[in-house]
């Protein structure tokens, strides 16, 4: 019984997800299947990538990771397995891979190319169903690794905003939004000082204190606190910090350590 | 361990999902439950019917497929379990099962009356978790389809649009809006001349060229390509043809072989 | 194979809900896991009770509901194990589990203080990974109760407003809105006499029909029901009461008997 994790941006409100889990039952019925989200925006392979990169690693070794966001579908892009240490990844080749991979030591990369691994017939818009599901399947079921295609050298990387350190002043941006309106941003808990007390600014010279749990600020208020991806986050409490501080992918912020 | 599938108009916001679930396990402890979809919209039995079709035949044989989009629910409709070939299907006989048993060979017909299969005592307005999801428990674990109740001759069929073909022209319509807001029309991708170039012609005289992937056209162009449940689609390149071209259900287009 | 349930303001956009399971398997591989909902709004603690309330019973005895609508998360607010005749329920003791358990007969109740059953290192805005889900995969695989923390007399509950009684009148409250938009309200199917003809007052003296399903009343138009969740409820053939009506949580209603 191996886990299989899906990450797409199919959504819930068509029969995508379920018609992938169906053609993985069908080759693997022992399979366990776990949603790790499908609530990426639609074609949004930056934000897929954080979210594979922020969540694979609550799930034992041996996790067969599938993401599927993939607006190249049909085209010429590349469908990759890539093999580290600790999981198996499959998805295409554009990046969505990336982030979670840098936390990783690889160990193969493989190009899906032998078609008796897929359902047939493959059709042009819907690789989540016909390659990358039964891809897993056929993994999971112990298909050995070198057998999917040829060996890779390499696979696309998005490029991540690695936050700049000029004095005492360390420069980051928002990297991601969550369903709380939550802010995470490139810099590092480790970058933070041991200290409370310590003041982030955002654009404007809006000032947030770091505090160590939401509630640490009166209601409404934002507050900025280390967070559980290992990210500095930036929040309101109570309330959306994408809202109440207009953030956006991108937003800059500043601290003074 | 047999697969039950669900297929609802019932959210995910609310705990209506999760209690057919714990009915089912409560019932039969092995069952594999996988989730269609459960994000038709509310009532929408047509949409229903489509997504049920689009995705029962990914699954394997022996599958249990439920579906629940339920307007009438406690008023004088029939419920029903249909065995085919390959599946059973459970659910309001409505129309919601139409469309997926017209792919299928129909071996029995049984309405639901039995109440002995049901969750006592039964909810006027909640039979997705007090009937269906009983019943489908039941046969999963090897509940004889006679002992569900008495036979029954036919069941409610929602009409179909079928394309209309006159002399070198083929008339369909939008028949599905997905979670990206391509359109799926009732032009069957057999229908589709085996040549590029093919222009689809919109109301208004908007012709749309068809291609075999969105990236095919630069972005933010509309694009035609046979899609992956067998049926034309209207898409755009990295964005929703709903949206941008205004399609609806029931938006007609012609294409000229 | 033991059931855990899932209630959460999670949502499913995010990687919150996969991560959780994730640990949950890599400590119990073959837990059995379900979500009860995750579209409680975010932090919206009553609403999560009511989910959970309404939800958890339709599980077999011994499943282990993990709740988690946390706006205090890192903050002083305890960490609670309840054990009942039926359950056990995990959860933030912020009142989100006390609807559920005001219908069940409660054994035991500890408190999360044992760090060694969490995720290391324990974040501080996400105990829904690094403590709820560990503590209950740890529980599934028969961790003895005791073991979780020392005892604790008493948890934190949130007010029901009961309906009151006047002469012949029953005045209640909307206590819950559902994805379809129908009303739940405080006051008990076993309170509604046993005739149809029955009139419920809004305010602004709006008067509805009592009816035994939704079709009853012609589309379009508002009906009250005995509903599945044992509360009376208030909905629209065909459409929503939030929307048609102005109903909300709190909005009164009265029933002359």
């Amino acid at each position: 019984m191996r886990i299989i994790t899906l990450t797409t941006d199919f959504g819930l409100s068509d029969w995508f997800v379920g018609a992938m889990r169906g053609v993985i039952l069908g080759l693997a019925p022992r399979a366990q299947i776990v949603d790790l989200t499908h609530g990426v925006p639609p074609g949004d392979v930056r934000a897929g990538a954080f979210a594979l990169a922020a969540g694979c690693r609550c799930f034992p070794r041996g996790t067969i990771h599938v993401a599927v966001v993939d607006p190249g579908v049909g085209s010429a892009r590349h469908a990759l397995a890539v093999r580290t240490d600790d999981y198996v990844f499959v998805g295409p080749d554009n990046g969505l891979l990336s982030f979670a991979l840098a936390g990783e030591k690889v160990r193969a990369v493989r190009r899906l190319t032998e078609e008796r691994w897929f359902r047939r017939p493959v059709s042009r818009n819907f690789h989540g169903r016909d390659v990358f599901a039964p891809v897993a399947a056929h993994l999971s079921r112990g298909l050995p690794f070198a057998k999917l295609g040829p060996s890779a050298a390499d696979w696309v990387r998005l490029p991540w905003p690695e936050p700049v350190t000029r004095g005492r002043t360390v420069r980051g941006e928002v990297v991601y939004l969550d369903r709380f309106g939550n802010a995470i941003t490139s810099i590092r808990n480790e970058q933070l000082p041991p200290r409370e007390g310590l003041v982030i600014r955002l654009s404007g010279n809006r000032r947030i204190p770091l505090r160590q749990f939401y509630q640490a600020v009166p209601a409404g208020r934002p507050v900025a606190l280390p967070g559980s991806a290992g990210l500095l986050e930036v929040a309101v409490n109570g309330g959306s910090a994408a809202d109440r501080l207009g953030l956006r992918i991108g937003s800059v912020l500043e601290m003074a350590r």
